[in-house]
């Protein structure tokens, strides 16, 4: 697509500012507990993979960067919020798990006011097409990127997720 | 909202990685050109306000902390792509000009092929569509934050942008 019907840089432009923002706000509201959005990210991840866990299934399903991951996970470490265990089998392969600290912090993070209220700027209709559309681009991105066999979350489908997806989000 | 029905955190995270996932697919286009997507943003902020660029006008766009702005734009001041200049009427204003370089590098960046493919997974109707969903997630954060009367750009309707922004960017 190309000329005046192009809209696909200020698009982008509006999603990197509105995800940017959200994420200002929902800091504001993690602040109260001292944690960082990032910290609260890696531990929410261990709550939903549980043993499943290791520093490549982070940066997988984050897309952030494994060395970035390392730095974080020893930041967080430091601040007694996780360990990182050898797997007694295979050596090589380190899991991460949340500390009862961790746990504890965690939990306290999961009310998630920020996200709910703005997101009730959308009705559940809306959301849902929202999802669909911001499926679609991070789709042709893995693509675009060579990574598509990436194990993803959230699922592309969101009824995929109200329906498998439900115990974990409720409960967590 | 509560309950099963209640999407928003995974909303917000899918919200999240597209974004980050559709930066690193970008910052591989721009590695050629051996400029970081911060500074690239920067150049198209300049080549969009012009003389009216100044660090707070810059961090009010991109919601990026004004000290943050700042140390970005020492660097980019560093390596030869922009200059501050101080307002010869208001002497504690300062404005930000994009040097030849700077310039030369910045046309480089808009082919933005990275962006134009991926957004390619969507109708022009569904960018339309995500562009208003976002713009409403973007409004009603702002008002969370007790910052609604920031200049934001791009525009909330995509529209707008159609009609006042081809100029600008069709030619940048």
């Amino acid at each position: 697509m190309k000329g005046p019907n192009d809209i696909s840089f200020p698009l982008w432009q509006l999603l990197n500012r509105t995800s940017h923002i959200m994420l200002k706000a929902r800091q504001k509201e993690l602040d109260q507990y001292d944690i960082s959005i990032r910290s609260s990210a890696i531990l929410e991840i261990i709550a939903r993979l549980g043993k499943k866990t290791t520093p490549t299934a982070i940066s997988r399903q984050t897309f952030v960067e494994r060395h970035s991951i390392s730095e974080q996970l020893a930041r967080m470490e430091k601040e007694g919020l996780i360990v990182k265990v050898r797997d007694l089998e295979r050596k090589n392969l380190v899991r991460v798990a949340a500390t009862k600290k961790g746990q504890e912090v965690f939990k306290k993070t999961t009310e998630r006011k920020s996200i709910k209220y703005i997101t009730s700027a959308l009705t559940l209709e809306e959301q849902k097409q929202l999802w669909t559309l911001l499926a679609k681009l991070r789709g042709k991105t893995m693509k675009t990127l060579g990574i598509e066999d990436w194990e993803y979350f959230p699922p592309s489908a969101p009824d995929d997720q109200l329906l498998t997806g439900k115990e974990n989000l409720s409960t967590l």
